[in-house]
Parts: structure tokens; sequence; C-alpha cells
């Protein structure tokens, strides 16, 4: 990686950050020069428009969320084990790191009556990865691990659910059983699946 | 009624849609003054300032969410007729009338992270109904609706993510199953909590 890369890739981190705890439109390229002592000239050299910035953000979140949730998850062993690999990892993305929580789930909320580039994004990166919790439900099912009749699409739906009520009651409640709920719920989902 | 009162209801009426869209930071008094083709001052008459203005927007909305779903539910027999009432009336409020879907989950994302009126407000006001979803599953119980172990807070926990998952599927992936999932989920839910 070349100087100017790492530059890139150090900014993209800190503006993922603040975009997890303010919102993807509470970024500016001017705050965003601030917080890394570095000058808006430089930034805007980087990233040319606010949009831009956005959209590089969001690709950002989601190349993370790819190396710390799908690749590691799809190492595990197809079936159940996968779809808990996966599971676990998205608690812990969800808890980890970021200040504001998982910045597409905030991102989401944000855009979703917003139509342009940054909603796309997101509704292709989200169908993207509920094709791939769909296909690691149908694998199980092949396995054996899950019920035959099985609906791969309802269980991301349900899967997806209660990491949503797990990012509800952890930000907003505060609540320290949420990891606990979250886990009871998914292995309620799972028992009422399996053969 | 007096004629004050009608046009603050109004008002409100109009920022708790706005606010749905554009988020409650997105409110602003001069906005909301060329919507309702009132003047600036006479809203500010009203509010004083955005936050005393964002924090009845959000005493607005609970108190139709209550109107809509929380007194309504209330009225159906103990048990699991009651739980299933709040549950559809929780849909029908979600999907119905506002542009931008429950203000509430839409202010929770916006301020989990920030400290202040708003937030405690938010946290308030969701506790309550936690409170009260909880107190009906354990009604639930006592009717022998539901099993004699269950959690009533996991029970509540659980209700309120397939909320969650039901207002993303609907409003980011514009799903037209999503009532479907949502259903088909509250359905498994509750046949796993019967004794």
């Amino acid at each position: 990686m070349g100087r100017g890369a790492e530059t890139k890739e150090r900014i993209l981190d800190q503006a993922v950050r603040l975009a997890s705890r303010d919102g993807l439109d509470g970024l500016s390229i001017g705050g965003l020069a601030t917080e890394l002592g570095l000058s808006k000239s430089g930034l805007f050299a980087h990233f040319g428009s606010k949009e831009e910035l956005q959209l590089q953000v969001l690709q950002a979140a989601v190349e993370r969320f790819r190396n710390v949730v799908v690749r590691p998850g799809l190492a595990a062993p197809r079936g159940e084990p996968r779809i808990r690999a996966f599971f676990e990892r998205w608690l812990e993305w969800d808890a980890g790191g970021m200040p504001g929580g998982c910045v597409l789930i905030a991102a989401e909320v944000e855009y979703d009556d917003r139509p342009g580039p940054q909603r796309e994004f997101l509704v292709g990166a989200k169908r993207d990865w509920f094709d791939t919790l769909a296909k690691a439900a149908r694998l199980a099912v092949e396995e054996g691990h899950f019920r035959p009749d099985l609906d791969p699409r309802q269980f991301a739906f349900e899967l997806y659910a209660i990491i949503l009520g797990y990012h509800h009651a952890k930000r907003l409640l505060q609540d320290p059983q949420a990891p606990r709920r979250a886990r009871a719920a998914y292995d309620r989902l799972v028992a009422s699946v399996r053969p």
C-alpha cells in the first residue's frame, strides 16, 4: 500500500467512526479535517464532495463487515455452525470498535426515505448479505441441520430482526442483558427450525 | 379545545410527519413555518426553541402511539388476544399514515448516542412500553396461554425485534413480503411459548 493509499485508509477509518456516532449526514469534510489535523483542501483532493465521502465511508464499512463477519463465517463448516458463526460475529461487530455501533444500521434508518446513491448502495449491500444468509440457511437444510420445509428468506429476516433488537436494546436502553437476550432469541429461532 | 390548542395540534401533526421523514434533527422552526404557511415568529411563540419543538413532537408521537396501539390493545381480552392486538396495531402504526414510518424508531437511532432530554424521553417511553408488553405476557401466562416458565422481558425483546425487522424490510428494502414475514415470525414466536 502506497503512502497515499495509507493516508486514505486512515481517513476512512476515522470517517466510519464519526459516521457511526453522528450519522452519515453529520459527516463533513471540514469536521473530518479538524478531527484528523489535516487541511480541508487535502481532504477535498481525496474525496471531491460530501456525497463521494459518504459513499466511500459506506463502501469502507461494508468491506470491514465482510472481513469481520462474512469471510470468517464462510470459513466455518456449512450448516448450523456457519449460521452461528455469522450470528456471533455479527453481534461482535455491532458491539465492537465503533462509538455508535453498526454504522450501516444507523445509515439505513437515516437514508431509508432518501432516494440517491447512498440509499442504492445500502440496499444493494443489504440484499447481498440477505442472499448470503439465505444461502447458508439452504445449506443447513441440505446438511440435515434445519427442516426441509424451511423458508431461507424468512430465516434471514428473523435473524436480522434479532440483531436489530440487540442493537436497540444495547444502544438506546443500554441494557446489560442485551447479549443474553439476543442469544436466547437466536437459540429459540434455531430450535424451532431443527428437523 | 380552544383555537390556540387546535392550531398547536395542527402544527404538531405536521411536525410529526416531517420528523418521520427527515429525522428529529431535520426539523426546524423555519422549515415547519414554510410547510404550514405560518410565520416563524408565530411558531416561536408556541415552542420557543428547536429542542422544545423536538420534545413536543416526541410527546405528540407517543400520545398517538398510545391511542393507536396501547389503548385499543388493552381493550382486547387479556392473554394471547391482547398480545396479538398489540402486535397487529403496532404493524399498522409503522405502516400507516406517516411518510417515514414510525417516527419513534427513527428518533431512537438518531439519538441513541446523544445524551440530553430527547434521549431521556425516548428511553422512558420505550421502558414504559416494554413494561406494558411484559405485563401482557405475564397475564398470558396466568391465563394459561403461554408457558409458565416464560421470561416476559425476553418475550417483549423478541416482539420488538420482529417490529424492527419489519420496519427495515419495508422501508429500506421496500419488500412487499414484509407484513407476511413479520406475521410468520410472530406466529413462530407465539407457537414456541405456548404450554
